[in-house]
């Protein structure tokens, strides 16, 4: 069996991160990395072979498929050229804020008939993919609601929120794009309703720090979403399906089983604090699709279209906060795509 | 010590709760009790005097508290009666779906300086009254969210639904109350969002039977109501108050505290079925305050305002559903009294 | 129907537990109640009817049932009077600690043929109960074993101890019983380990604080029983059931279904501390199934056999301690009955 | 850094499983692998230098370490070989079950002045580990019990039983190890209560299916070791530490966190079924602190000692149950050490 060489263009935590799994594939080699402020000390230990660019990487004809895990102001471009190299790709989320500028990089994909994943790494944490098993099952019958509790366990600077896009585009993405893949129905219109309570200067910087927004589903169902900047006891990343024959709540996971009983009361473990350490195993699942979709095997479900749509649902709610009104996803596309 | 002398102005289920309640307690007399459709051999088995009518309760001048038990497009009438004669009144909510008509009974309560407590049992819920201590002694700080889950176990028929006044005057209504009770703030904007998922005569009936309300608090938080009218694992019950220093929810009651592990996995009790079962002890707690009160010892808080603004809240969420837009209860309350 | 007359015997803790359960069954009346050190505001305050001692209640032939909340060095004297003067008998635990009175007592009850219940109220606490119901409906099989956690929240003074019989006969004795009614089995064989852990006071009494004793029954499956005089996080009492389908645990009651996530941890609420609180349900329960007998409906359970046994069990796990061997429970039965 | 060259006796379910964990650690060369059935498929994918036997890897003076995978039959002579190669060795458990053989292991052992690891995995469980931290912290205080719940999900075959030297030396002995490594105490006295209420021939076998066992320590504590070859709910692993200042659990581990509300119930995932998949952690964790050991890094706590203890702690539950009398460990070793 021939190897899949992959190019590697990001190392920064979630290029290690990716790069750690990586090394445990059979079958996959990392034939070339690149990070314009690499750690010369870690590519080393690894025996890492770094090239000046991603340049290098897209005119390797060696190179197979592409990890683009760089500032996400590059995403775009680098998957259009990627595609135009005729590389598979994965990369993480979002592909870029202006869903013109996504369309683009989808389109670049299309033509060149590559493999295209974004890392919404939570369709694989196996919490909530139990969730939608059983879903899928019918086990919980026909759905009434989809709930999401998504907060952070503490607000990052206000600098990181003025270019993020603010928290609609950059934390509660994941949460729309889990909310279509649980529900496994469109998303039509959104309600958002939000609040700086957190940091005055996240609201001087044009965002909330809190947020509870409402999806009305094509199958009739609703969602809700709460989102909070600061949850001091965690990260806290629960969603429950609530249906006809009955609901489904994925839970906090901790760091052991643990119960202690003190005068002060019971105690058990707070949730994992970090996502890089909550979300780990989903980290290392998702690469398995995508290497079995390029290697032929299955196709890719987190697609440049979930990638796409997710972006149109969260200039929803961002229109939605600013105007104090419910908007359709399709007046957003409206009003990007004309149609 | 002089006994209080009770009338009791309907006997029907939640009338004889109250009176299995009530003589238990020292000091309280039920004198007389009223129904057209009374269980003669209930009354007879617990020796009650039954009497004619409400009329023969309010002319009564032995009598000096009334329970307000009736069908509730009866309690209006029936505060303003009982106000004039004189007495005590513990009605159960709501006073009247038209808010004029509750500033009229009001009007009547304060002209006669009587007491009035509206049936707002869950305040007094030990979950629930747990999650306000709590929150009042500080240990979450400063308050982000507020949210409730309250689902019924399943749906009323249509009929029930047609003179309800819809699910957010009849059901929500005690959710309103909770936000407002639990937050110790008042509501300032309502959206609602809400889908005929289960029954469709309830369709036809004008109503919805699941919905997901967003409020907006004067304090800045942000509190979220989902309501079900079938939850077939049991009658739903759960609220979190979530803030800056933590996080705290009563989750349900059930049965037993047992735990059965077998070959399909590991099995706790249902949640308790029943509202009258779940919530008995709030209604035990409930009565001793307005006794106390009424007694020159502390003052009641579930009183007619709450009853009044609980409405308002409601007709707000109703106008919301309506127009698919955010309401104010300012709107709601500039419509009805014009400031 | 006529009412049930009934005399009280003792007017301490349990003496007034056991009048607010009995005041509010229809068909009860509390006929006399004595007590050498009555606590003479409580009675007048419920217009008890005050005798000077147990013999004006054994001579009221209107009489129809004691209830024997004595001391427990008095309860076999008083059940031998009162069986003689053919009442109906509730007696406290234990009837005596030396099983040859116990027999004499028991003796006299079956002469008068009246009913005898002891109060093992364990027996009658919801959890408990439902552990017995799903066993006996078959859902965890054939037994394996009985595993009970009893732990108090704090030691009994020392001098208390000294009185107490010991551990085996003042606090196992509840979980001898248990194990008896929840595997409806007798035990055959003792093994116990005893420390003085908490409190040397205890061990300078004769006595141990903490034990681990171990049953074998008649069925072939095993017990096995943990005690502590302190568990300073609360009333420690919980059961498994384990068999060849399942296992099934009874948890600790706690007063709220609270559950508080703070940056140190996910809080649930302590056990409930007191005994009366913990049991309130069984001690109400316990006394349905009394007056149900002596009404000639069903059959009292907690008979005086499970007197007798429960402490013939538990001299054998005193032996055990005291030789460092296991006991059979005939030679007990043999060393007293010589059969 | 020099790499460390380990030569790997036995490659079958668990040789594979440290195989897998042996690649991932930098540093760490698998240098020769043998086994009489060698799965060639595996070893070649993993492009494994297979050697014709244990001398091979004995003989070989590039090889800096062991570990020794084979039928415990052949585990205390492989160490004499090992230890007089002057390799470090890892061993799994048990090292031979006559404590004379075990000792003239570990005297080869100290000869040579060689490092040795036995595999007692659950030492370096997290969810042990964090119970072991949390009593060294002092935070549950002065220790009172130490409480084993151990339950195989289904019995092995009788023949294997024959073979394995029975339930105490086979199964319990992991779980003595515990009670010494969370105690920081020793075991003095045994007293064992067995039964066959599985497999009948397991007991035809000449071993019991199901037993209790209890320990006194020498810091006065007590433990109680519950075991059973059948639970038809998976793999049952929980231990209870209760001390003056409390008690902490370690729970059951899961595949996921959710939890199910049905008409039927509140439903949680079954406990993990298999020991490498509940233990997986262990395994890997196990090895870190051989490595770092034999590197120079601190020192191995689970050595030939606690393999030596736990199987006369073994042999005294062995003789408890036979003779039905509490056992000294004291006794068994003067039986074999005569001291």
């Amino acid at each position: 069996m021939k190897s899949i060489n992959v190019g590697i263009i990001g190392a920064g935590r979630i290029g290690k991160l990716h790069c750690d799994n990586l090394i445990l594939i059979p079958g996959v080699n990392i034939a070339a990395i690149t990070d314009p402020y690499m750690d010369i000390c870690w590519a080393h230990s690894h025996q890492f072979n770094v090239v000046p660019d991603a340049g290098a990487i897209f005119s390797d004809p060696d190179i197979d498929a592409v990890f683009i895990l760089s500032p996400s102001t590059l995403h775009a471009e680098q998957i259009i050229q990627a595609a135009r190299a005729g590389k598979h790709i994965f990369c993480e989320k979002p592909i870029a804020l202006d869903p013109l500028r996504i369309q683009e990089a989808l389109d670049a994909v299309a033509s060149a008939g590559v493999n295209l994943q974004i890392g919404f790494n939570r369709r694989f944490d196996p919490n909530f993919r139990y969730l939608k098993d059983v879903h899928e099952a019918g086990q919980i019958g026909d759905l009434y609601m989809v709930k999401i509790i998504a907060r952070d366990p503490s607000p990052p600077p206000a600098e990181y929120v003025r270019d993020s896009g603010g928290i609609f585009l950059d934390m509660t993405i994941h949460d729309f794009d889990m909310v279509r893949y649980l529900s496994g129905s469109e998303v039509t219109e959104v309600y958002a309703a939000g609040a700086v309570l957190i940091d005055p200067a996240i609201g001087e910087a044009g965002d909330v720090d809190t947020a509870i927004t409402t999806l009305t589903l094509e199958n009739g169902a609703l969602a809700v979403i709460d989102n909070s900047r600061e949850a001091v006891y965690g990260y806290d990343q629960r969603i429950e399906l609530f249906g006809s024959k009955g609901s489904i709540t994925a839970e906090n996971n901790t760091a052991t089983r643990s119960t202690m009983m003190t005068a002060g009361g019971t105690l058990s473990e707070r949730p994992l604090d970090f996502f890089l350490e909550r979300y780990q195993d989903s980290f290392r699942l998702e690469v398995n699709e995508y290497f079995a979709a390029i290697s032929g095997n299955g196709r890719i479900t987190a697609d440049g279209e979930s990638g796409l749509v997710s972006i149109l649902i969260g200039l929803a709610a961002k229109k939605s906060l600013a105007d104090n009104r419910p908007v359709k996803v399709a007046e957003i596309r409206q009003e990007y795509f004309g149609k």
